[in-house]
């Protein structure tokens, strides 16, 4: 088997899920007891946040665990928007964010929030400049994502959020760091966000589990209510196993970060080497864009066509976000490819599991996928 | 090791967790991806999906999964309020349901609904008759739990659901299923209910994951906005590890159900006819309340206290709800019991891996308690 679709979601590594084994079977205590069993569980869940924590280069108070990326989106927007209400009525959202961004911009929407949608350039970034036109007195949130999960474009969100405080020194920056964590650095403070969204499933830890900083001070509303877990901030007796499970998965991507993004980077240019050769090919990701990532269509054959074509030789690629279930690419279409560009493209997305031999075996199929199959007109 | 709070989490069964490790390493695609490993995803939630729809009764296509029962209660209250909003501002909860519950219902009381809450009689039920007279033509939505989870009375839903509806025919019920789910049978016919929560890290599933029925043509919005999931309904990457377990732990569940039942009423038995026996314990939890639960009082020790001390042995037990951390249980002041039984609350909770031997561990570690710590006045 050749998985290259670890964007849409990884294998959990061995480590990680065997101390999910671990806390199921056996300290499987709930967190909030009041005796030894519970209180095993929770160092475990403590234990988690230190390493994350670190690896954010942020407070362990400053992050609270949630069922996941998306989970993590909508409590940046939603909650945020109504903690802050009163200083304004307008939001900033790149147009190429998650759906679990857009989608929960669209709802304050259609509640009486004003929702500015600026686009990346034909580069696959969104500039600081844009964004500053967007921003006014009555904006309370921007929202910029770091690493493009269908092309893997990198935004400069220290300098975007820099340039959004000068227009209105209140407003709260929001990164969808879910495709970056893990993969390239991300430091808090370097990264000037007061809200960041992560997700474990993306880096070989378990799925139903993210968390999302909030920076110190940040004023945010929880979206969901109950009891006392988390500083009541997400309430709910807290998945411990993939919690634990997220810490070692995260411990294991921090260390093996620098070596694993130097690996991938000579996967996606053998890829894109080999790839530029097969006539027709075009490459949707930018040069600079993160190597986990690259974009590509055969401006030949239909992205459903050649992915049941892969799919029959192992191969196991996408067309774009998973969860968008095979609908169209938002993407993609607001970085102005054409429609054929579009209808045709690829996403591989890699992980530090990938070797040579994956991309040789992608290779050699997509041109017998070119080779054999019809083609679109 | 005598571990007596089953209510607030339970171990995962051993083939529970063997299904979500084999979910995590082996079949670990994402279940919206198109290819192969995608779809074998989806058809283990698409499994879970049946069981459990088959269990409650209920079409597949009315379940939605979500992160846990409080995720489950609050989309029931807030999701129903906020879709059916231009039909009134008021709803009608019991005043000792679940945190995630009243929490929510305070969020929305703050937000202009009016809540009304329908305290338990003495003998720990909620009355048709009550709720009957709370609900008039503005009530949007009235949620009472099944089983209370700190005392273990059963509600008849059904009756109160009746009552509710004869006064305002477009109401909504829900009902708070997570204690009894598994335990005793829960029919959405028999219910009446049109939302009903559930859990899996109370049956020996894994925590992070519950569901919540909606039954057809009810109005509710979602309260998590993204991608194409679970028809929009609850989107994000399924938890497909822990639903899949959920599947697995639901089924044992209801297949041992009679027996177990019978088991634990033995169980419950034997504990309250030996409690009775000490001088000055009081049993809160009536005769009729399901034998899942067992609430008592011992009158002279402190529920830390004595929490502590049997911790020492290791038994372990909990003062109430582990979602309140410790804090003053709500719902003993709801029925009525005096500060010091409230003060020196125990509640033991079974599951069908207990077994007498565990009771005669707690009793003789009770009583040695009662005569070796020192008193409260």
């Amino acid at each position: 088997m050749v998985y290259l679709d670890n964007s849409a979601t990884t294998r959990v590594s061995e480590k990680a899920a065997q101390k999910a084994l671990y806390m199921m079977t056996e300290c499987f205590g709930n967190p909030s007891s009041l005796h030894n069993l519970g209180f095993k569980a929770e160092l475990e869940i403590k234990n988690a946040r230190r390493i994350i924590s670190q690896a954010l280069s942020c407070r362990e108070g400053e992050l609270y665990f949630t069922s996941g990326g998306t989970e993590s989106n909508n409590t940046a927007i939603l909650g945020s928007v109504q903690a802050n209400k009163r200083r304004g009525n307008k939001i900033v959202v790149s147009s190429y964010e998650h759906s679990s961004v857009l989608e929960a911009a669209e709802h304050l929407s259609q509640n009486g929030i004003e929702v500015v949608y600026v686009k990346p350039q034909k580069n696959g970034k969104i500039t600081a400049e844009d964004i500053s036109k967007a921003v006014d007195d009555k904006t309370l949130l921007v929202s910029v994502m770091l690493v493009n999960n269908e092309i893997g474009t990198v935004n400069d969100v220290a300098t975007i959020a820099a340039a959004a405080r000068r227009k209105n020194s209140k407003i709260i920056v929001h990164c969808d760091a879910v495709q970056a964590f893990g993969k390239i650095p991300v430091n808090v403070g370097r990264l000037g966000a007061d809200l960041i969204s992560i997700s474990a499933h993306k880096i070989h830890g378990p799925k139903g589990v993210g968390a999302l900083f909030v920076k110190k001070g940040t004023k945010i509303s929880p979206i969901i209510f109950g009891g006392e877990q988390q500083n009541r901030f997400r309430p709910g007796t807290e998945n411990a196993a993939a919690i634990a499970s997220f810490g070692v998965a995260a411990e294991e991507a921090v260390k093996n970060m620098a070596k694993a993004y130097s690996d991938v980077k000579g996967l996606r240019q053998r890829l894109v080497d080999e790839l530029s050769r097969v006539s027709g090919v075009v490459i949707n990701s930018p040069e600079d864009a993160c190597p986990y990532i690259v974009n590509f269509s055969t401006m030949c054959i239909k992205s459903e066509t050649i992915l049941h074509f892969l799919e029959q030789e192992e191969i196991y690629v996408s067309s774009g976000s998973a969860c968008a279930k095979g609908k169209k690419s938002h993407v993609l279409g607001e970085i102005g490819v054409s429609d054929l560009a579009a209808d045709t493209a690829v996403r591989v997305s890699f992980s530090t599991e990938n070797s040579q031999s994956d991309v040789d075996a992608l290779i050699g199929s997509v041109k017998k996928a070119m080779d054999t199959l019809q083609k679109i007109k």
